[in-house]
């Protein structure tokens, strides 16, 4: 029985991890998940370079987007596989995918797609291009605290259009 | 009783988390820990925006970054506030800090040193510029483990100097 998403592929083969050598140095891919079965994903833009949005793969999600191409994340709020897109048609095309030294992070660079209901190519749930849209104030004058400034002006989609009925994935 | 690292500085004030829209919307700077009172850092060059590296920060460590503008992170392996450049010399500049939609990620803009023994800036403790030095390949041929390939050709320092009697960070 496959899960929703899973398509007719082979999976994508994980090496055992064996020493620091080899996890450092070495070309055998050996991810290493974190106590919750996930491994960190940091998404950029291919053209642009700027960092989207952070999220976590299991190793379903990190196997299918090494099958398709096409960016697959863990929700942990929701607890399930997450294909980017699946709901607001905002696919994300992986143009490379890259690992760090200890191989237990990943980033991807993608290209973005419009969402289904009209907008700009963006990647935020609240409806902005990027999820870092603000900006920490380094060194506040002494005594106040942080005031976050927007670096993005406008939304590139109604967030209340394109995930209508959906529940926010945003928790306190 | 100060830390090792702290220095006098008024700590920088966080809010409480009061709704999503504060979090979300708002200009109120709210971050939130994980379990393990940590927040995920996305490290990037100010000009090349190239990822340098993934790590958390605790309270103290994000504090102290927006209060001094230089990178301080949590060490998750030695358990222990970790000042960026402090074996090395590869101290990072932040220029510009970004926190995400939920405010429970950030990223900094950094300008790298080199380290103090020798060699170009860096920011990877293998002796890459970067912690993402090998690249996923996608779509690998059917039946066959993916094998990584280098992006970086050679080192930006010789590690055995840089971090001579400091234990390897890399966890199997």
């Amino acid at each position: 029985m496959r899960g929703r998403f899973q398509t007719d592929i082979d999976p994508v083969k994980f090496s055992p991890r064996t020493s620091i050598a080899q996890v450092e140095e070495g070309e055998e891919f050996a991810p290493k998940f974190d106590e919750n079965g996930s491994i960190p994903c940091v998404t950029v833009h291919s053209e642009t370079k700027e960092v989207l949005m952070f999220a976590f793969m299991n190793a379903e999600a990190l196997r299918l987007t090494i099958a398709t191409g096409l960016a697959h994340y863990w929700s942990r709020s929701r607890r399930q596989l997450w294909k980017k897109g699946e709901t607001s048609g905002m696919i994300q095309h992986v143009g490379r995918m890259l690992i760090d030294d200890d191989q237990d992070c990943v980033v991807i660079e993608v290209k973005l797609t419009k969402p289904d209901g009209g907008g700009d190519e963006a990647s935020c749930h609240v409806g902005y291009r990027s999820c870092f849209y603000r900006e920490i104030p380094l060194q506040p004058e002494s005594g106040t605290a942080p005031k976050l400034r927007f670096t993005e002006r406008e939304k590139s989609f109604d967030p209340l259009t394109i995930y209508a009925n959906t529940p926010n994935p945003t928790q306190l």
